[in-house]
């Protein structure tokens, strides 16, 4: 007997509602053999740079071969298209609104400052999810994530080729590398992209762009080098964190609340 | 092959604590194969009503033949009864606190203005759980969810017939519907059953009960139209959700929070 | 067929970040047929004590055999040790800070009254995770969740012996047990062990312990009777709740919030 296939979920809902049941519910109903993986469901509401980082985070530790559904869907019910993206990481569904970048390769991405349609790079393929016969009848105005991508996303499990979905479509839009800007004198200019449940600062810094004595300042503080562990630091600290980002925290505290800092925060990095 | 069975979950008991997890622990021990899928926990602590809602709101998302398993149990330990329910929509479980209204057909329903026991319509089999050897002993006296109901849903996803579980009865508490009463001058007067993440407020207005030009009043606040998206509106709107509901949504912000209210308040819809 | 194998998840990462997400993506990425249940991610940051507790009090109601993995790991990254532990109880996976007390069967861990390495008793075999093959190169410093504990419960659900994870080791650190301290006039002395969703305060006062007549005393108040169920009583109530623990509950509200008590608050249980 083959493997189970993965269909893995990125949503603004929150769990409180039943909004992600209904999505569950959708799939299951289609193909009740599929295993389902929460990414989170607890992006802030219509932030789509911050679904996109986490789902990009989390790739490399999520099954391959899966589905990745992501909805974070400000523009549901306009005339922002809806797409499936196959690669080699997977095959991706969602609103084209810069969600799914994880699904392009880093090099496709790099040099971008805002988000931009780009062209797919070899090895990818997308289709414009206008086939209705794979949507639930008839497809609500807000909720497309039950009646459009969690159908889709089902069908996809049980093995119908992407063509089937869809015309093919040559691009995308692409959100900017979550990585930060390299300036003449090697500073880093960079941002907080999330902050996490223990008020640690998630950055775009990335560690292989990290000078050897790197100064770090962030809300007016300075913090004068990177701790290797959570463990063995004592006051706010910068660490490279478990996916390769710099992360700024206050062991036994909260850094976001001793710091008063959210999402979008600046963050620079210079050689000491 | 044949598929595997799918329990859902609909209780007050949060993920915080293990409470969810005794009950998916009790149904796995005795049928591994089944597929959970959780409705929601985010219940406000013992709204029997709100539990209803959602789980009916939900019900035609999820796959069918499940198993309901909803727990919203203030009475625990009283006298109230436990029950299972058959019919087309699948197979409840829970209290005899009206919780299960949504086994019953709409029509079935109509006319109630407060909660009552009703004769169970043709098409519905309804059982009181009082047979034992299918309970978890000794019997908790506040947690029925993880002792009676979860034990009584894993052995029903095992193919137990109804009848095992106790003996048929003829009647079961049900709650008004979730619909707005329609007074003489074709006002109509509601309220609100749910507020979601966003701070939407979901509403028992039914869409197809609206009138042509409607106009929307809630908390001294008044509405002039019905908008299409959330996409497009851009203040205080009120929108036909997803689920066929009035909904009361601030885009970019939260309505319940503009408007301080909460479950319960009153909604009034005139025709212009 | 044989049953597919199960997997519990008890951590301090919360649901809102993709830290579950990683390790549960880990586990399916070696065994896609593993039932993956949640006990608990709501754990306090880095609250050893209140996740041991949390466990304890769930594994009677969680499959037997089943791979229970726990993370709360405010050491991860020192020289603290990462441990897999087989017994009548199923086999736990975790850092060796106490926080997989729940292996030890009770009296093991009587008379302790601080946190200490005890020899593992008879039945119990326990080895040191050092076996880097069986862990996901590089491992991080800041998150053996993801990629020492994850893969190893994953590696033992597919039915690897635990002798083939590292070398065997004697004794571990098991907390002293979750029940109150008795003293010579028979007054209980314990503590607030977890506040649940509801504001009820779990203590570790065990019901077998209870006098006939118990007064119960806490934060400046006194409870004269402890009643069965949470629908009889009207008022602060002491309550023998579903684990076989006192609590403390107000029906109707928060006794947490109407006491202003949290996590480690004394309680005191008398004969009348």
């Amino acid at each position: 007997m083959s493997d189970p296939p993965v269909i893995t979920l990125t949503t603004d809902f929150g769990l409180s509602d039943p909004y992600v049941a209904a999505m569950k519910g959708a799939i299951l109903s289609l193909n009740p053999r599929v295993v389902l993986v929460d990414v989170t469901h607890d992006v802030q509401p219509q932030r789509v740079e911050q679904g996109a980082f986490l789902l990009e985070l989390t790739l490399p530790h999520l099954p391959q071969d899966a589905v990745h559904l992501a909805v974070v869907d400000p523009g549901v019910g306009t005339e922002r298209r809806a797409l499936a993206v196959e690669g080699e990481q997977g095959t991706f569904v969602g609103p084209d609104n810069g969600l799914l970048s994880a699904a392009l390769p880093p090099d496709a991405r790099a040099g971008l400052t805002q988000p931009r349609h780009i062209a797919l790079p070899r090895g990818l393929t997308a289709v414009s999810l206008s086939e209705e016969r794979f949507h639930r009848q008839p497809v609500s105005e807000t909720f497309h994530g039950r009646d459009v991508f969690a159908p889709v996303a089902a069908h996809l499990s049980l093995g119908a080729p992407l063509s089937d979905f869809g015309p093919p479509i040559g691009e995308m839009l692409a959100l900017p590398p979550f990585r930060a800007h390299r300036g003449e004198d090697d500073t880093l200019t960079g941002r907080v992209l999330h902050v996490d449940r223990f008020g640690n600062l998630i950055t775009d810094v990335r560690s292989e762009d990290l000078p050897s004595l790197p100064v770090v300042e962030i809300a007016g503080r300075r913090i004068d080098a990177v701790a290797r562990t959570y463990g063995t630091a004592d006051a706010l600290s910068a660490i490279v964190g478990s996916a390769g980002y710099l992360e700024i925290a206050l062991p036994g505290g909260s850094a976001a609340a001793e710091l008063s800092v959210e999402i979008g925060e600046p963050v620079i990095v210079r050689p000491s």
